[in-house]
C-alpha cells in the first residue's frame, strides 16, 4: 500500500458537482416554501456533507473547512444550480445524472482517504458508503422527506458499496489507487444511473 | 481514579445487541416499505450510533472506525435480527429486553470512557446519557418517528441518567470501574424494563 | 491577527439564553406531547448545540465537554425557562429576543474561535452561521418541525451571515476583536428582531 493524497481538485470536483445538483433537487420542490437561501443551503449541504461525515468518521479536522475553495466553490455551484433549473425545462436527467456522479466521486474518495489514513478494510468500505450517500441523507433530512437510502428502488447503498468494496479490493492487491479509483466511481455512478433507468430494486421485506 | 481501558469485547457485544435490536425493530414496521438494505442499515446505524456521539463527544476519533471488528459485528447482528424476526412470532418483549440491555451497555461504557479521558464529572454523565439513547435516537430520526426519548412514557433518558450518575458516583468514591460499570449496566436495564412493564412516566408538561 | 481566547463566561452566557430559549420554546408545544425531560433536553440541545457544531467543524474536542459548567448551566437554564413560561402569560417576544441575543452571541464566539485556530475567513464565516443557527435546527430536527433557516419569512441564516461577515472583515483590517465581536452581536440580533417585527423575507422561489 503505498501512502498517497487526494488531490484538491478532485475534492473540488466534487463539492461542486454535488453542490449543483442538491439546488437543482430542492428548486424543484416548489411546494416546500423554500427561500432562495434555503435552496443555496441544500446545495452546500449536499456538497459539503459527505465529506464532512467522511473526515469525521476518519477522525480528522473536516478538509473543508482549511481551505476557502470548498465553500466558495459549493455556494457558487449551488447559485449555478438554481440557474440552470430557470434555463433548462425538463432537468430529471440532469439531475440524476449529477447526483449519480457525485455519488461515485465521493465513494472513492472516501474510501481512498480512509485507506491512506491507515484505516482498514471494513471502515475503509463503510466510509466510502457514506460519503457517497452523507450528501443526500443530510438533504432528505433537512427536507423531511423520507431518507432515500432506505427505501425500495433506491439502491444508493448498494451502489456505493459495490464501488467501494471494489476500490478497496484493488487497492488491497496491489493496484495503483488512481485506477482502483476511477474504477470505483464508474460502478457506482452507472449502477446507479442503470438502476434508476430499469427501475431495479432490492426485494421489499416479506 | 485508576486509568482503565474498555475491553474491546465488550465494546462489541454493546454493538453487537444494539443491530439485533435496531434491525427488528425496524423489520417490524412493514408499513415504512423499507428494503432489505435500509433494515441493516438502521440496524447498524443503532449498534455503532451510540459509540460515534460519545467518540465525538469526547474528542477522540471513532473507535469503531479502528478496527474491521466493529462494522463486521453490527452488520451481521443486523442480519441475525432479521432472520430472528422470521422465526419468532413474538418479538415484542424481546426486542424490549435488548434495548434495555444494549442501553445499559452503552450508558456505562460511554460514561466510564469519558472518565478514562479525563472528563470532569457532568460531561461523563451527559455523555453517558447520550451514548445509551443515541442510537435509539438516530433510529428514530431516520425512520421519521417522534424521538422516543423525548416523550411521555419513555423514560429513556432517566434511566441512563440515574446509571450515569451511579456510576460516576461510585468511581468518585474509589469503587472499581468494573464494579462501577456493572451497577450501571443493572440499574440502566432493570428501570427500563420496569418502566415499560408497568407504564412509569414523567408528568406530562403542565 | 492577534492571538485570542474566548472567555469562558461568555461561551458560558450564550450556552445560557440559548437553553432558556429552547426549553421555552419546547415548552409552548403543549399538543407535542413532550414530557418534561423532554423539554429539558430540548433546552440542553438548543444551549450546547451550536457550540458542538462549532468545534467539530473547527476540528477541536468539544469544549461544553471540557468543564463541568457547560452542562451544568445548559440544564439550569433550561430548568428556568421552563419556570419563566408558568410566570409569565405572554412570552412570544421574551423568546424572539432571547433567540436573537443567543444566535449574535454564538456567531461573533463561532467565528473568533475558527480565526483564533487559524482557518481561512471563509470557513470562518460559514462556522459562524452554523454555530448561530445550529442550536435551533437541531430544535427543529429533533421537534420534526421544518427546519426555520432554510423556510420564506425567517432570515436567520441572512442575519447571522451578515453578522460573521462583518466580524471577518473587521478582524482582516486589522480592528480589535472585541470591536469586531460586539458588532456582531448587534448586528445579528438586530437585523434577526428587525426582520421578525417587520416581516422581512427573502423572496420565495419562481
Amino acid at each position: 500500500m503505498t501512502s498517497f493524497v487526494i488531490p484538491m481538485w478532485l475534492d473540488l470536483l466534487a463539492v461542486g458537482i454535488g453542490a449543483v445538483q442538491g439546488a437543482m433537487f430542492a428548486g424543484r420542490l416548489v411546494e416546500r416554501g423554500l427561500d432562495l437561501l434555503g435552496i443555496v443551503i441544500i446545495g452546500i449541504a449536499v456538497g459539503l456533507g459527505g465529506g464532512f461525515a467522511r473526515d469525521i468518521l476518519i477522525g480528522v479536522p473536516p478538509a473543508t473547512m482549511q481551505d476557502n475553495g470548498y465553500i466558495l466553490v459549493a455556494a457558487g455551484s449551488a447559485l449555478l444550480g438554481m440557474l440552470l433549473l430557470r434555463v433548462f425545462s425538463r432537468v430529471e436527467w440532469l439531475i440524476i445524472g449529477l447526483d449519480a456522479l457525485a455519488m461515485g466521486l465521493f465513494c472513492a474518495i472516501g474510501a481512498s482517504k480512509a485507506i491512506a489514513a491507515g484505516l482498514p478494510e471494513a471502515p475503509a468500505v463503510f466510509i466510502g458508503i457514506v460519503a457517497a450517500a452523507g450528501g443526500g441523507a443530510i438533504r432528505d433530512v433537512m427536507l423531511d422527506l423520507p431518507v432515500a437510502i432506505m427505501h425500495v428502488g433506491s439502491l444508493v447503498g448498494v451502489s456505493s458499496g459495490v464501488g467501494a468494496l471494489v476500490l478497496v479490493g484493488l487497492n488491497a492487491v496491489g493496484a495503483d489507487i488512481a485506477v482502483a479509483g476511477l474504477a470505483c466511481v464508474v460502478l457506482v455512478a452507472l449502477t446507479r444511473l442503470l438502476s434508476v433507468r430499469y427501475g431495479w430494486s432490492l426485494p421489499r421485506q416479506r
